[in-house]
């Protein structure tokens, strides 16, 4: 299972491990046309301590100017000998599209309000070295959920492997029909009253507040945002004293999280979130095109 | 001789073998100053195949941006040991320039309106794979060839080969003084009608319509260009069995190329010559930089 | 000492020499929010020569787009393993706040007009291959001292090896207030005549006219900079025959130095200063990097 590959890995993912080479020879293309600091940096990193080549394509400085579509510059480096390609891409199914026409790996590296499956992985596998065994652990994932593919992503994994999600935010941003996904034995219930369910969380993943997705309009995000649904020290005090925090970055520090709260190094498991990120990856990778995959 | 070569790493050049070690230690810089993703990829692949480090330059972000010229970028470069430079700018001359000042090999990725010399390479190691020996062979190359370095070099090195070339397009993209150019045994004819030339053609070349260059002004390509110069099914159907049909990509699906015809396995070299272009570009660094050069 | 470390780096630095182990396996991350070709190529071949890994972050294309702080940039990288951060930045100080917050080395290459140590490192590594010991040799800096970053490390690293500075420049850019800077036995000096002080001076400096950093403005530059403080063939002749020209580049041909002089083999250290800057950072990152540190 690949998040016992990704726990094999922590240590070769620290890079303070030599690199390993079963990836050798092998060129991993990173198709990134959104902005991205961790994904990028974590995909490069973990092909990187495989042993592989990465080639690093934005939008800016490639065909895609010229006006040639994704799929035929994903052909073109298919034809080159790349390996396998990381997508991250503004329109949902992108990575899906690709993958279609070509004959080699695609991973989503995040497509539009989609899906993000590595974020998923790794919110899952920090999940599970806190709190062991995920089945009937009751996680809160709280925000702007009907526009986040992390939500998405993290809601089919952790009901997958038997917990369950409460998704809480204003209505307009998270609606009852959430409660209709089933992805797995756990299941998805809706809440707009983060505080009523913070005793009862045996976890609690804040989501960012994506100005550049919404357009930071006041009918979406309101002023009173904060009060409401923002993580503060008041509310860690009235969560359960075993229940971490995750966020899956970057933070907008004192909107939806307090600062106090995100550096605390007993309950704020961000920067855990972020190493377990290049282990999943290279995990990922691995199974995908090691033994000429 | 550089197709030799080029052969000869065909294998090395599909990122399923190990990384040569020829060029271990040495580092290329790409100064690439207008836009371009397969050629600079593709370079990049062929240099890190040899063993080489590669080193990026675009004129965003870099010294150029505060007025340095491309010849001082060069000059220091070269000081930090820079061991060879592949360079794509939109002056005609600005490679050759570059090469008159530093000691270390140049390599013309495109300049401007005059050569792309690997483009060439590539498309006569790839028609030569379909057509074997080129003398006595008709190529016709159709488009804009009044301002295509690719179809420039196309013609040189068909013609070195023993190839002739028929250049189709519209009189305002395929003046006559074509005729007069004399670059080795076979010589250069320009048609202005696609169709009456297409039944003895032995493979034919679309260009692509560069709209970025042109300014897509309608003085330059007309409406009716797709009707006269584009190569559909039908057209397809009017050329040789043997004929093959190459672009030097990107292409304008359904512009001057159908993408029925493009992605017809039977017929369609496009993506040979992208899986050429890596050997091809592997040979040509192989030669200029190993054995200390 | 780092200098003589620098010294036995110097042929691992020139690219014609295989790789150091040192680093293998450590990544070494460029966090550039200012444009740069030179300090940046220079510390990546620096950290490739030694077998690190690069990971290039510009402002451009990262979270820093989304709002993310610089420091909780770095906090990321560090958590997937990053072990040292070269930091370039419009903000005096950032690299300092980064350091702060994160547990691995952090190098400062230039920081708004405060500091740009490494520059300081390889200037007097260059003057030292040319005058040997400083102590007692004086050294002219002429240009925008008041914002020049370059010239404050330059003034440190000179007077802490007993060698005396004169500042030289119109007095906008070169208050008496240098005159107060104690950083070593050496002295500071201020000057506005830069034709008295040629003939007594061992080694010239000459910074660049930044007109990205002082807008350009006519206050700051005027119409006669060039007269009173360019360095050309008539006042080079007029400095000690064994004096040579430094510059940090990129150079205003034709305004701070004349062509001639920039390019006379001679006397123009300029690319010199260049190469040492690679076995310079090599040093550095060695230093602070080898031996899990």
């Amino acid at each position: 299972m690949i998040l016992n590959e990704a726990e094999a890995l922590r240590t070769a993912a620290t890079g303070q491990a030599p690199r390993l080479n079963v990836l050798a020879g092998r060129t991993v293309a990173n198709l990134f046309f959104e902005d991205s600091t961790r994904t990028r940096c974590s995909f490069t990193l973990a092909a990187r301590r495989l042993g592989a080549d990465v080639l690093d394509l934005t939008s800016a400085g490639s065909s895609v100017s010229k006006g040639e579509t994704i799929v035929d510059t994903a052909l073109n480096l298919q034809a080159m000998g790349v390996g396998a390609f990381v997508v991250r891409c503004s329109a949902s199914g992108g990575p899906h599209m690709i993958a279609a026409a070509v004959d080699v790996p695609v991973i989503n590296a995040g497509d539009g309000k989609h899906e993000h499956p590595t974020q998923g992985l790794l919110d899952v596998m920090t999940l599970r070295q806190s709190l062991g065994d995920l089945r009937g652990r009751t996680i809160g994932i709280v925000g702007d959920i009907v526009s986040s593919r992390v939500a998405r992503s993290a809601m089919f994994a952790i009901t997958i492997l038997g917990g369950n999600v409460v998704t809480i935010g204003p209505p307009t941003l998270v609606p009852k029909a959430f409660e209709k996904i089933e992805c797995g034995p756990g299941n998805v219930r809706v809440s707009h009253d983060l505080d009523a369910e913070l005793p009862s969380l045996d976890a609690i993943m804040m989501l960012r507040v994506q100005f550049e997705r919404s357009g930071g309009g006041p009918a979406i995000i309101s002023g009173d945002y904060r009060e409401l649904y923002g993580l503060n020290q008041s509310r860690l005090n009235r969560l359960p004293g075993h229940a971490p925090v995750l966020h899956p970055g970057p933070v907008n520090r004192g909107l939806e999280l307090d600062s106090d709260v995100m550096d605390d190094p007993k309950r704020s498991l961000i920067l855990a979130q972020v190493a377990n990120g290049v282990a999943v990856r290279m995990a990922v990778l691995r199974m995908l095109l090691a033994n000429g995959g």
